[in-house]
């Protein structure tokens, strides 16, 4: 290990981490095609930026393959199907497979009449959601991707913690590679973000949580320790029943629709010794069967926006996106994703448990 | 007019509302099943107790087709379509004849193939979006429809107003009648509230709107003085930025999917002299085609909810659509929709230009 400040980051390749996360899959039991779609995935979420889902969560994995909580081989059935639809059973697969396999299945029903419609049960956490919604971009396809979650947010007058954090994605193609890429928890923040600042010592703002009684409250800890996450919008007066209500959509559509567990059916958070059960839903559309020049004016409306005023000088009106094309640009400029230490180092503790080959930690940056 | 205090509402029942609307429609010029169409609308938006958008807008619709800058009569057309999608031109229609006939056909793909998204151009103010998505459910099917609007909302980190309050509904059907209806705007509050409050001489909660320098701010009048709203979330701290990408999402799927005008482009609210060319759009899916039991599940989400020990006592946790059904059940109690005194007075002289029969003022409540 490197000796390094605390704002040194080890730059690692996109082929080193793949190949990590492959052998690490590998050493649990997992098929290789299912450790290569697992790597897909969490790197590309490193990539974007997203770091709370990628290196950082295979840990996760790991442990339900090892536990055999989560099936190591098979792969994805098809139930009932329409030409524009499908139920599709997960068979208790890593998520990544079964999102790959039912993404790959709403993209070939949209190229046929125009849309598709897929909804998984049997399900496991895959990664961020923008990595379904994505695939159809790359078909020229406008994408959908939800998934249920454990849960961690409170409703809108309750104080206890019912509907997960519940992400929807939806990307859509624009000219010359460009595209829109909305990947959103429906609370307001993500757990991720409590936990930081209270490792910080820090207060959070109004309207991210509630303690136990369901009161907002501004101390991290009370959140985390029997309160929950607020929906997005925060609190009644500021609209938080929409975000409550959003995040009651995505559970209609993923765990109501296609018979998975849902809602305070879900295991907890961080439980390992339930199967996830997790629903999740897919849709592509293709533009071509509606108005004619559909890139073309998605590239306006993106333009249109990221050429706004500044409302503070220097902050540039962003589309969504657009945070993730400036840290790809970071990792392309240093030819590698830049980590926090603490992530490498983790994962290289797990490496050694399983007698893989650890992630090299000899290039740094200091920024 | 009834001598009566600041409080005094009229009550008027559904028939006569329905005729008063029909009359009024037909003195400008209307179709005979426009009228009727429009009346079904503004009647149901009253009694759900979405007051900004029933009696309330008739003069809007009014004025439009008086100036003939909305078209009287005709029908919507269908252009590309497949089994499960169509592209429809609305042929600058009101709202509601597009959008009936664009979820009828939603709703009839659905049946055949387990789906169907239609797609509007040519379109004008629909009235509440429940209207629409509520007309799946009653065909067993989950519906969602949503429109763009005129620009009123503000982009984070932006200072000028270049996406509408875009309003997304998703219904979907639970047992004995019971279902999930989320009716929201992707703005934080509706444009009504802040005049409202305005009006009362009242500050504002933070995250409601900014001021013509993009600044976060209480004063209802500098939002209304050249501000504006802000997304569902409010600042970029408390993730305004999702409210925003939703918002752009809605703007995706109706004015950019459908080749409607969008975003800037959209006339300005109140804006009388220019075609509208809104875009919608309207999805029917059959839970059929998905595991067995959906309604039943759906029920349960909805009690699992409701059931739940609330933080204030008294005050029950509600879900999407409840809100509604208490005012439904209002209007049931008085067997006809409370108005305000100020909105059938403004509507009766609108009537008395017309030369139609005024709507009664005999029955009074004084809750």
């Amino acid at each position: 290990m490197t000796q390094c400040s605390a704002k040194t980051r080890y730059l690692v390749t996109q082929p080193e981490l793949h190949q990590f996360i492959e052998c690490c899959m590998g050493a649990v039991g997992a098929q290789s095609s299912h450790g290569s779609a697992l790597a897909d995935v969490l790197v590309e979420a490193d990539y974007r930026g997203h770091y709370s889902h990628g290196l950082n969560r295979l840990d996760m994995y790991l442990r339900d393959l090892k536990t055999g909580i989560c099936a190591k081989d098979g792969e994805p059935t098809v139930g009932k199907c329409t030409v524009a639809t499908a139920l599709v059973n997960g068979n208790n697969l890593i998520g990544p497979i079964v999102g790959n396999f039912c993404m790959e299945l709403a993209i070939k029903k949209a190229k046929e009449v125009g849309i598709g419609w897929v909804s998984a049960y049997g399900s496991n956490h895959y990664g961020i959601a923008a990595f379904y919604s994505m695939q159809a971009v790359k078909c020229g396809l406008i994408g959908m991707s939800c998934t249920n979650t454990s849960p961690l947010v409170v409703p809108t007058r309750a104080k206890q913690c019912t509907l997960g954090t519940n992400p929807i994605s939806v990307a859509a193609p624009a000219l010359d590679g460009d595209s829109f890429v909305l990947d959103m928890a429906t609370s307001a923040v993500a757990l991720g973000k409590i936990e930081l600042q209270h490792r910080r010592g820090e207060k959070i703002p109004e309207g991210w949580g509630c303690d136990p009684n369901g009161k907002n409250t501004t101390d991290p800890a009370s959140i985390l320790c029997g309160g929950g996450l607020l929906p997005l919008g925060g609190s009644e007066a500021t609209s938080g029943y929409k975000g409550y209500g959003l995040s009651m959509m995505v559970e209609m559509f993923c765990g109501i629709l296609s018979g998975a567990h849902y809602s305070k059916n879900i295991r907890c958070w961080k439980e390992t010794d339930l199967v996830a059960d997790l629903g999740q839903c897919f849709l592509a559309i293709d533009p071509e069967c509606f108005a004619p020049g559909f890139k073309s004016r998605m590239s306006d409306l993106l333009k249109m926006h990221r050429d706004l005023e500044p409302s503070e000088p220097g902050l540039c009106v962003l589309t969504p996106g657009d945070p993730e094309r400036q840290h790809i640009a970071e990792c392309e400029q240093h030819g590698a994703i830049p980590y926090h230490v603490s992530v490498v180092d983790h994962m290289n503790s797990v490496a050694r448990e399983l007698g893989v080959k650890l992630l090299p930690t000899n290039h740094t940056i200091n920024p």
